[in-house]
């Protein structure tokens, strides 16, 4: 369980980690990897979602995974650019949570392996996602302003305490 | 000021922050773009360390400052990545911090615009990095394992109750 004080701190600045699906570039599943490189080459995200026509997330894209698809025999291509879609190289195998998750002690715990959380609603549509910089700025909040919520008390010094009492 | 009680917590977990520089995948500056485009796709890091020849930091380099560089009128190119090398098109504008550097406040403060801090010694030479990753697995270690740390008491009931008696 996590700490009943902590999680009052952070639910202060948890509205704000949301960041909506209009401010984020995407691409879709069936766009060339042409139209993806340069995309992800200028927005400059380590990597970028995948949705379908139903503005579904489907999955999650990097350069890597595309410039992966230029090397053959022969060294570096850029035949493949034009020859695949999005959906052949994307990693389909990513996490997401439901838009109705307030649950800070789930977040926390993906967020160690994900530096992003796609966040859904009930029929699958793309809302937004959640990033560590968020988190970051929440944890900043907390460090700096906990001890101005709460006053805090070492069990080892009341232990102390009641043994000499 | 950063809060005593959660800085004494998380200061049980940061002596594992620091990557070691032996664990971490790097290029060297005067490595020609082919070479780096060729790591970067395999070791999948969003950005990589540039050392020059004396084992100091010089720079950071992701694949899209890479693949910035094959863009032309033409199209896209593969021309460029024999042509440049790496502190051609590297970023030179980054934060790191020194190896002797404890504070957690400052560290907590970077890491909201920093996916990863490089950590050097007096010399500017390389001794490992600073992750999000490393200090999200430390957030949830302090938001589970507080409470049994210390007893919190919200200051908002101590006013109450000071104004009831």
């Amino acid at each position: 369980m996590i700490s009943a004080a902590i999680q009052r701190v952070l639910a202060e600045k948890s509205g704000s980690f949301l960041i909506p699906a209009s401010k984020i570039a995407i691409v879709e599943e069936d766009n060339p990897l042409y139209h993806a490189f340069l995309i992800l080459t200028k927005v400059k995200y380590a990597k970028i979602l995948v949705l379908n026509k139903q503005g579904q997330i489907t999955g999650l894209l990097s350069l890597a995974m595309i410039t992966d698809k230029m090397l053959d025999l022969d060294g570096i291509s850029v035949k493949p650019l034009n020859k695949y879609q999005v959906k052949d190289v994307m990693e389909t195998d990513f996490v997401s949570i439901n838009f109705t998750e307030k649950d800070i002690e789930t977040q926390l715990h993906l967020l160690v392996d994900n530096n992003f959380l796609p966040v859904v609603d009930d029929q699958g549509g793309f809302q937004g996602m959640i990033t560590r910089r968020e988190w970051f700025k929440a944890f900043n909040y907390l460090a700096r302003t906990f001890d101005d919520h709460y006053v805090t008390v070492d069990k080892k010094q009341v232990l102390k305490l009641e043994a000499e009492n």
